[in-house]
């Protein structure tokens, strides 16, 4: 896969719609002209482009936010984790979870939609292999929820010179600056330049 | 919380909704007098409850399947992961994942919902505390995927006599037995008598 350099520092819109995020308002249309290049009109051409140069071990950042209606909540566990505390507040009230609380795969998926909408604009798009995950709080209708990353480590490939692995630790936080879920991810990156 | 041993064998049906699942057609409706105990007429009264007791390492155990819609897995893309290699079949050939893909998340939050109707009917539930969690392959539009799980290690817990922590690995794979996910998580599980 070619790295494609030529569009860094670009700023334009995304095509995607607004699914009841609490957004921070910062799709714009594309220019005109840059429709004549339908290929790059995508995530690409959202943001400055990130390529495995412009990480370092340590960097920050934070993104967010993502609001746990009640209604979505009930509807995700109903189609994805119908158990009886993630559909009904009496017996979530009666269960280990101490009250209805959301599927943690609705906050792990909640955390990824607001990780493509953070700076995390990887060239190629977010592609994680996998990670460790932890949810050691519910997160309950109501919540608002952000994200906090930090780059734990950079491993270049030893036999692709165009790419690496980062490991990024995505921290999900609720309005009451509580843990929800820490999502240790290796994300595949591509280098701007060969390594 | 107690372990509620008293219904242990009974089998009766849940109200869970379809979506979209192939499922087993295991779902059947209560018998009338079972409303009279509206507290227990959910998940815990669907099958045989599971307590610690029951498990054991190396024990195995399948279910599923859930069929990966292109459309179900654009709509999940679009809420949660909107990503160009998600959401059309061009921008997915282009891409790392080498085609349409979907969210990774949607192939996690498909596997919780086979892992909730297999027979893992734990006595509370299926909470995990958190995994480890890989994809080694995308999940296409088409592929209809199923679980495999398998108990790895049965950790009672120290200080609370009641209950343990079950590490299991799920393995999610598609039509053709290759592996989509890999999961492996731990478990709240409860006894049925104390420890």
């Amino acid at each position: 896969m070619d790295a494609d350099g030529g569009f860094g520092g670009s700023v334009g819109g995304d095509a995607l719609g607004d699914c009841g995020m609490v957004g921070r308002g910062r799709r714009k249309r594309l220019p005109h002209h840059k429709k004549e290049q339908p290929r790059r009109n995508l995530l690409s051409m959202a943001k400055q482009k990130v390529y495995l140069e412009d990480l370092h071990v340590g960097q920050k950042f934070s993104a967010g936010s993502y609001e746990m209606t009640e209604q979505r909540m009930k509807e995700f566990a109903a189609e994805f984790d119908p158990q009886p505390f993630h559909l009904e507040e009496e017996a979530g009230a009666r269960s280990i979870l101490k009250g209805l609380a959301a599927s943690g795969w609705h906050t792990a998926a909640a955390t990824m939609r607001m990780l493509v909408e953070s700076d995390l604009a990887l060239s190629e798009g977010i592609v994680g292999v996998g990670g460790e995950i932890s949810w050691p709080r519910p997160t309950r209708a109501g919540d608002v929820l952000r994200i906090e990353c930090e780059v734990l480590e950079i491993l270049p490939s030893r036999s692709k010179p165009m790419q690496g692995i980062a490991r990024i630790r995505t921290t999900t936080l609720n309005q009451n600056n509580e843990v929800a879920q820490l999502f240790t991810s290796s994300v595949v990156v591509f280098r701007r330049n060969p390594g």
